[in-house]
């Protein structure tokens, strides 16, 4: 088989039937990372290496991880220089899904079909920028090829949304939708919490003496949002925290920590886990999907926070953690009222958070392999195993998770794919006809996040 | 390949050769929920619903999932009604393995060959329902039919197995046997367990003073149950209980709950440590089989279980449970003469239960996939995994699980295509030759555990 | 296929194209347990037995399993017995990776192709002994024929490492090397720990009255070793110690130790972090390899220890465990500086110790699937999650970790065929072209463990 070919990732006649069945459904991208003024811009991307790597720290680890210096990744070199140092260690890339992303990337929409490597970067540095100066790989003629029918970015509260406005004007219709992340708000022991707390006040032009007033501010912000066509709040924590706090305890801590002191763990415990219920009550009330990022260590590498702070790498997963104490609290709280889509980030929760989506019916969903667990093999185990346990037509559906604008195609593809083959490889084994496991991978690729998502 | 065709899960010639050395042995199912008195009756089924789906959680679940009303499940409606509801959302379960089970059940056993769908549903009541009527779909001739050579099923202590006499005396020879599972007498935090202490008394004729007295009544009962072919015991724990509590400590904590008093979790931990390793030394003696299923945490959704109770859904797995530190002093107290199995629930669990199994030489053997491991990928990679580090000849074999007498059968089938096709792989990649691969299936399917059952 | 033929455990043309690439590459063995006084006598083995059996616990165990009385295994029975008892239960071993390895190296290296059991024991008892007593038979020869290039065996710091030099004035070339392995002296609460400390004082003709004397000898014996070809140290730990402890803690504990009295955990903590933290810079300081076996219980059957004591078996691993906060502090001390191999034994750890590797950039590496995953299931499913996660090239190599002189060719010939196929369908599944995947494979089967640790 050749590389990207026809039938990459599909190993069967079956595979590809149902591939054929779902590759030019629309794209539902109901969680990313993306850069709204960009789209808003539409200006053409100057090269290469802004398009494929600037932004993107999936690369930057694996540049590291082969010994490429921090200057030719985040560092002070050109564009042009650090893609050719990418290109020059490209090919020891291969098993890493940035392997496949970037080929996809340059095959795929821009036309460009050689490999990756030290003898092509340069040609590539060509052939790729001349393709991107063209109209036709701006920003929204890309999204227009890529068949992105819907997607939304990952937004800050107070947030004005200005730029999701303007892009969809020029698109002529909601394409772009934010979602609402108050991680900041709900972080209250990290560095640059008051400040934040100051900006929030501004925005919502409100006074902060207690945690109340705080809430009462976000729930402003989320109206907003809902009014500018928000359908999905985002929450990245390393475990849930605890609902069982009250408003009493939560007030105190948040008190004591406008006035800059240091709280300790219980009471950031209590802040968090009152914040925690009270926005997740929003959502109910608003039959917004809650979608909640499990388990990621973040910044544990000094080295790299130290000089480029957060999201820069150094983020991993862990086993040993408890997640089913405070879900448990969580789930049964808004049990049969709230839309949850849990990500998994250790493979090793997955059994757990499946068995939780089983038992929770129809509103909980188990999202997409995420981040560490975004790659064929990833992709694979997780569909195997959720389809056995929970029920794959309750999928929450593939998202991109990217800042990069033409992941949207390749990693659906990529998603796709392995979908396709999956479910191809149960008709193989005799385990469901063909034809109602097409219509399912149509459910599990489209129908089904668009409805769950009211998209 | 056809759905549920000759080479159902099988993907080679080997697969298929070793197969058809296994797929004609009788049944041997050493652990199931049968409902004894059915047997013993042995009337006819009124209909469908009521032999697929009004007694099986696993079947619930996936409805609820789909977003089918709990009128539809466990309420008022007909058996008619909920069959055709069902039947509406069938097509959407496919993954799952019920999606499997059922259709292997109708086809296999009742004769009736269309897929489950919303156009289907009338037909099949029809169909199904007729062919239930036939005096040879009776649950003895069904057992015939299936092949059963002997089940244990899982019994109270105080119960005087008079359905297990009657049943194997239409029969004519010992098919049915019981199973001695005491965790009512064991949970002593539960409700109803101070009830259920006065029935033990009045079963036995004894006055439950000390914890002494209790341990009598269980040896009585245990006595009992070995005179009518028992030949194992059952216990169902989160993680095992810690044994090195002491008689005095256990007496304490029995004689206080005995008064209605609230226990402490020391005081829980003393009894249910001492009761576990008295039980386990009655089972010593008797050189039955101590089975060990480990890790369920039941009842998480309290919708269900405030309105439904126990074993009607919400059970999930949890990979934060450290089953080590008990299992460790309760296989080192019994090495070498109690014979253990040990059922893992969370796959991430596996790796230390295999490698105890390993470690603890003959006695102590992994129990097939169990529940939500129950299905094809989870058998698949629990035997795989358990070869390479465990033994594959000492596996405890496959059981049902079930309370559903079709799935001594339909189940059945499933692991014996599994494991063939696990065995058939290893015979294509050149691991081991054919012929001893045969023998191995054999043993796995029928020797192993007729020999270690004692059966 | 034929049992081990051409394509054992390869299934795709593209997998024996990147195998052909490897697979008379020569070896690099860079953790092993070799008797180099074996080596350097360079005796032919008296029998198949002492050679396949007498000293690999794996063998131990799965024997055991089967029933095989201790007598058989470890006890006084003579070699002849012993092995016609192994040929007896050999093909119910099937699954287990002793089955092949037994195999592999009767067919590789003694040209004795018989399938091991109950009727062919005698036949190769007598046919594998005559190979044995061969001249190209002896260590050095069979050496030579599995074309090890270097390897380096596990050492105290107390050795003399005379065999070592021995060895290699033989062969003439500097084949078999040290590696430093200090665990005796930093597990302060063994038993024998003082009398150990009473040997490093006489080794070194030091007198230890405080930590930072035994730390000066370890530093004597770490450049001793240098001097004497060493690359690497082995470290084998459940978890890491927390190298945070200070130097007075250190201190206080290791006298306290040195007058024989009990420590406290938070004593033994101290020591241990302590010594861990100051070796570890001996590594950074001489660009050595510091190899990390994580995770390992060992000796949890109390039956096996207290007859047989340590490496007989028993040994287990155990998901319930935190390596992050140890590990955390270490790699975050020594980023940048220090050349780590990460190896891993419970499966559910790989995603934690893959994201770590990940984050830490070049130096930190996983090693291969080590002893209870070294296995072809273990190592495919090893390839398939670190190569999407971490990066393939980065791989720290095999190693055989053996204590027997024929698997340095029969583990190298599993893991090469392996890692071939696991590349193959790569290539099969279009993710990568041919061409570079054989380049990978040469890395990972050869240049790379031979770069990175300077062998």
């Amino acid at each position: 088989m050749s590389f990207l070919g026809k039938n990459y990732l599909i190993r069967s006649h079956n595979g590809m039937k149902i591939f054929n069945a779902i590759k030019d459904l629309p794209i539902i991208d109901p969680h990313n990372h993306a850069n709204v003024k960009e789209i808003a811009a539409n200006r053409n991307y100057s090269d290469v290496w802004q398009l494929f790597a600037a932004t993107d720290h999936y690369v930057w680890e694996t540049l590291r991880k082969r010994g490429v210096d921090e200057e030719y990744i985040t560092g002070n070199k050109s564009s042009r220089d650090k893609w050719l140092k990418l290109a020059s260690v490209f090919p020891e890339l291969i098993g890493n899904p940035v392997y496949e992303w970037l080929h996809l990337d340059l095959q795929r929409y821009l036309g460009v079909k050689h490999l990756i490597g030290p003898d092509t970067g340069e040609l590539i540095w060509e052939e790729a920028n001349a393709a991107l100066a063209a109209p036709k790989r701006r920003p929204q003629a890309l999204l227009k090829t890529i068949g992105v029918e819907a997607m939304c970015s990952t937004d800050d509260p107070i947030d004005l949304l200005e730029e999701h406005a303007e892009a969809n004007r020029q698109i002529g219709r909601t394409l772009v939708r934010p979602t609402w992340r108050p991680d900041k708000a709900m972080n209250i022991s990290a560095p640059g919490w008051r400040e934040y707390m100051t900006k929030v006040a501004e925005r919502f032009n409100i006074t902060l003496n207690s945690v109340s007033d705080l809430i009462r501010a976000m729930r402003m912000s989320h109206d907003y949002f809902a009014a500018n066509n928000c359908v999905a709040s985002d929450h990245g924590v390393e475990v849930a925290p605890d609902i069982t706090a009250n408003v009493s305890d939560a007030d105190a801590g948040f008190k004591k920590a406008l006035k800059g002191k240091v709280l300790q763990p219980n009471e950031i415990a209590a802040f968090k886990g009152y914040f925690f219920a009270k926005i997740a009550s929003f959502n109910a009330e608003k039959d917004w999907v809650f979608q909640l990022h499990l388990g990621a260590v973040r910044d544990v590498r000094d080295s790299l926070w130290e000089t480029l702070g957060a999201d820069s790498g150094g983020d991993i997963c862990d086993h040993f953690q408890d997640h089913l104490s405070p879900l448990k609290y969580f789930l049964n709280r808004f049990d049969g009222r709230l839309k949850v889509v849990l990500y998994c980030l250790d493979p090793g929760h997955q059994p757990l958070l499946a068995t939780l989506s089983r038992a929770f019916g129809e509103k909980v969903r188990l999202g997409s392999a995420w981040w560490l667990c975004d790659h064929p093999i990833g992709m694979r185990r997780q569909l195997e195993y959720i389809g056995a346990v929970d029920v794959l037509a309750n999928f929450a559906g593939m998202v991109s998770d990217s800042r990069k604008l033409l992941s949207y195609g390749s990693r659906f593809e990529m998603f796709r794919r392995v979908l396709a083959d999956v479910l191809g490889e149960m008709a193989d084994n005799g385990q469901a006809p063909l034809s109602p496991l097409q219509d399912l991978a149509i459910t599990m690729a489209y129908r089904g996040p668009k409805r769950f998502f009211n998209l």
